[in-house]
């Protein structure tokens, strides 16, 4: 049997929504104990906060620094083996190049870095490193999204000709219609959000599950972004045409200022043989149609999936998973990959997928902003 | 009481699908008598099909010029007043032509046309004219299409931000891959189906919605169409990005080649105090959302609704309407607005909308042949 | 090619929806043409819809007696050949009898009579006559409803253990609180509504719907009725436990007072190899369940549906059907059955429905009227 | 900020499914750590679990009564403050009996005991003791169930005329049509599984979804059950009639017979002025209905929602909560009542719970053994 992992989190404090994700997450499946961290920038307050969910104080650093200065110290059977990235964004980039670099294997929350060249930097550095790098891309860790992967690559839906996105939410719509409440808004301010909002926080999602479930590389695309306000400076809307290999074509359609959607992901892929649907919203049914079958509804945990979507279940078909399942499912595969078993490519998302996903909200800023042109992505 | 309004009918004999759609619809609400018609090309069959649906043969002509030259020749008070035109695309112009020449109102399957010039000098005639001219749009007969159409004019929705259409079908899957049975189909035959397939018989039905449902138009379009194979000359797919008005966005999505689809129209409409979604094969069901509230299901039938969309109700509400429904609701309208009534601009899709639908698929192929570039269309 | 069938209409005058939706019915598939009727008792008013509706005025007659003697005046092949009876429960019977004593074919709404017994000397008078006696259970007529017959019959379920089925309104919440509005309501009054509401009026359509689709009768029922006030003296709701055969058991849960049900008409049988689950409100949509596959979900229109359900459909599959087309499909079936066509003895209810119907409501009222005790009833 | 309560816990060891819920639930909202345990009867798979799962060994004891002696022997600020008994059922009776007695608050499995007698010792030991007691009834975790509660407490539904139940699974038609197998399930042995498998196992939770959601009581039963073969001893399906308070009926319809169901558990509830619908495999959404008002959806974590429905959410709306979700919320609120907070009586089930269940099976039972006759529940 197994030790626990010694897991490591950078951020991810006292009222951390993320934080709670990915402890409870890390704790499923119990794969993982947390040894140290630096919960928060104020040590008092990180002190206090792991105090509370009683990790010993010992190893509560009070910064980064600290962290991998001061468990460097520790003999590699007892210093922690992975870390957790769960800091603002711009800080992905300084914190999981010093981890790679220092032989750590890194658990990092999306987009891996703000610009590309970061994300190459890192790619670089992590085929130095050879440690595991997994990219909390959640959505991917559902079951039936998994099932969709594995039908895919089993050749259920033959060639793949046209693949529709979604992730639709109207969060934004309470705030842009105020100049005053959208001044507040940090995802609305380039200097704090970084290239996009729209596409760098869900648009990418969306991108990402389409590579993760039809294992396809887009090859280029063309976006068309909406401010809704000229005083607006980040696009709160974005469709964007995809060409797909050299045969299939496909849309990702994102936005912001969707009235009403909560978390509205969706993903249809339509094959020669047969088509895959599935929404975030209803995680538990996944639908296959084809020519001249009535209409199939996978749902997870049942013996007719296959191994990769099962393997995450706990409890008997018809007791509903969550978004909580999902995330665990991303630190089971990551904790099999850390124990250098064998593991199926698809048991989370890696650093490629971080630096498609960089080259995919950099492609589509180019484009919106050169007109709505094609811009292709690179390999 | 009124009389039954004399209907004449182009087209849709024996084993025509569309014909019975229409002679059901006319029937429902008891408005139109079938008074004559050439239902097929061939003048026995003809008879032996109006001699099968008890239409008496003295009125049943061997061709279009012959009844149009025998009609005349009857007094105002017994000769036909409107003529449904469900012969093939090509024939439509030049019989509608023929029918606002001679004073008669029209009911006109979709497309009007086959291209923009065609429905331009239709507008022309029909102006001239003052008869009713009424448009198959049959989907716009829906009541809680109409409820959309209704709610969104009174305001419910504030200004309109985003639109979302989709029309997915998937029978073209089943004949694309395969050179021989692509080549039987008419529809994928440039000579035989004119500029385009999907955008032409489907995409141009999702337009029709749009436009028909928010009262808006769509001011530019950026297409990029999907023929799948080298040798297939017809669109197959395509996604749509649009320019709404000066100030929202939207996208319409149609494809041929979703695999496994039937049916699949649908609406999604985001405005700044609430959105409305709706499905063609769920077509009783209109979900509200918005940012505050739990989300609203509407059902027709129901009291909460308005008068236009509850005025085709036969039936207490959980009686589920259908696809006849909604004809019968497109030849209500016109009924009303044959005798005089006044009616509300929204009971039929009109010339109008015949000129923009033409307009919208002429924009599109540009748009897709010049490279994806943007084509406005005009108003 | 067939003539139309000569069809007689008795009550459903204007502004009845049950006369609209029998006419439209008649009217789709073009088998029928109504030569006769007495739409109403008031001989004026009769007229004048026969004149709005284009019904000839020299065979609308003054009443149900004189329709008889002067249609018994035409040879055979003028005659009307068959009558449809619209008119108050009451009057089925009176009506029905003299019409199979003179050797028509009769198409009957439901409930059949107001007694088993007068039930029974209908069946006696019916097994005379030989004529075609068809019940509108409308809901029978679905193509989804016919596909679980069919699939049943050829033994897709096995042995079936359970069945389960729901008709839920609400509208009489509307009413059964305030004893004035209450008082106003004719089904809520013993002397005009019999001797049951909620099973009379719709916990019948759940047992025929039961019978019609598994072909096994109920042989016992234990019911349990709800009245809500000691001065209400009709049922609003009711649950019946089943026996079901020698093997199966059952429930029929019915209400009158499920607030904001519109016409929740469900049902769900379970078999050893398989279940089947479908909902009047959603009709085009067909569950199967099994304990190794993924759900199935049959659509009307597809081939792979049986002959039986795809015969009634008129458009490609994903057009909705809705009532009317149900009803269509009853029709449909008689029409066949009137020309002597062999007929599936699936394609609309029978006489043996109309008995049985009336069997079920006496036994759940003396069950209930007997301290819920089990009642059993007669093959 | 509060140090983590003690948890002990019994059973639940090494690839039960149950103890990974119960594990899970209580380290979401970090309130508890895993103090002390006995995983097992065998102390070294015991050990071996506890060191799996990073539970120091020092406390790990080699059976309940050991736990019970050397726990006592700890100071109150380092003894066990609560402990969850996961054990099969017949042990839960004596454990929970001795840990009253002891003063320990406690977190059982449901059924809480195998009979009435059992539990009404329990409940008076119980009052004796003070201290608090949770049952798992597990979907009364969910926010939308909590929801349903709040809102009926409120007076959204106005008098309660009606409320309809159901659990549906079909997990025993795979055993049950040979002997063979059927022999090999202990739930289907009444030597090991009690009085009743179906009533005990499922139709208990409908029970208490009900009496938990409504507030009401059932005050007399009427049960059927289906054993389907005459050589088969346990119940495996069953429906049953209610009266409930003075004014209301109902149903509880449950079923191990129901092919392909996995675990469907829906309740209605329907009130003079308004009814709520819910279904346990689509938890996230609450339907409303009324008579005059379009249906309203409610889902999880929306500001619209009541306190205790949100308190429990983590993520914002749109992230589905599932089954680790729903125990978590019963941990939270067994986690306030520890700690003395003041605490909704709506946050756990409780004793009174755990009696009322068993009266519920107990009088089902009884009903059908009987005959199928009226019998009360106690108070």
């Amino acid at each position: 049997m197994p030790k626990k992992i010694r897991l490591g989190i950078l951020g991810g404090g006292a009222g951390s929504l993320i934080g709670e994700l990915h402890r409870v997450a890390a704790h499923i499946h119990d794969n993982y104990q947390i040894t140290s961290a630096v919960f928060s920038t104020n040590f008092e307050e990180n002190k206090r906060f792991a105090n509370k969910i009683d990790v010993p104080l010992h190893r509560i650093y009070k910064d980064f620094e600290t962290l991998i200065t001061e468990e460097m110290k520790f003999p590699t059977d007892q210093r922690i083996e992975v870390c957790a990235v769960l800091t603002p964004n711009f800080l992905h980039f300084p914190m999981v190049k010093k981890l790679l670099e220092h032989g750590f294997h890194v658990i990092c929350e999306k987009p891996m870095t703000t610009t590309l060249e970061e994300a190459k930097i890192l790619q670089k550095l992590h085929t130095k490193a050879g440690t595991v790098f997994a990219l909390t891309h959640t959505y991917t860790g559902y079951p039936m999204v998994r099932q969709i992967r594995e039908m895919i690559k089993a050749g259920d839906l033959g060639n793949i000709q046209k693949v529709d996105v979604q992730y639709y939410q109207g969060w934004i719509n309470t705030v842009i219609h105020d100049k005053e409440k959208r001044d507040a808004v940090w995802r609305l301010d380039p200097k704090k959000a970084g290239m996009s909002s729209c596409m760098g926080d869900i648009g990418v999602h969306a991108f990402n599950m389409l590579e993760y479930t039809t294992g396809l590389k887009v090859t280029e695309v063309l976006s068309d972004f909406n401010y809704l306000y000229p005083d607006n400076y980040m696009d709160v809307d974005g469709t964007v045409l995809l060409r797909i290999g050299n045969y299939s074509k496909g849309v990702i359609r994102a936005s912001q200022i969707a009235t009403g959607e909560e978390n509205g992901l969706t993903i249809a892929i339509y094959g020669e043989k047969a088509a895959l649907k599935w929404e975030q919203e209803k995680p538990n049914f996944l639908y296959k149609l084809s020519d001249t079958e009535p209409i199939q509804i996978f749902k997870p945990g049942n013996a007719y999936n296959t191994d990769l979507s099962i393997s995450g279940s706990k409890l008997p078909a018809g007791h509903p998973e969550g978004i909580f399942d999902a995330m665990a499912n991303i630190y089971l595969g990551a904790a099999k990959a850390i124990r250098g078993q064998v593991y199926d490519s698809g048991e989370f998302p890696t650093m490629i997928d971080g630096v498609r996903g960089m080259e995919f909200i950099t492609a589509t800023v180019a484009s919106n902003k050169a007109g709505n042109v094609w811009v292709p992505l690179k390999e």
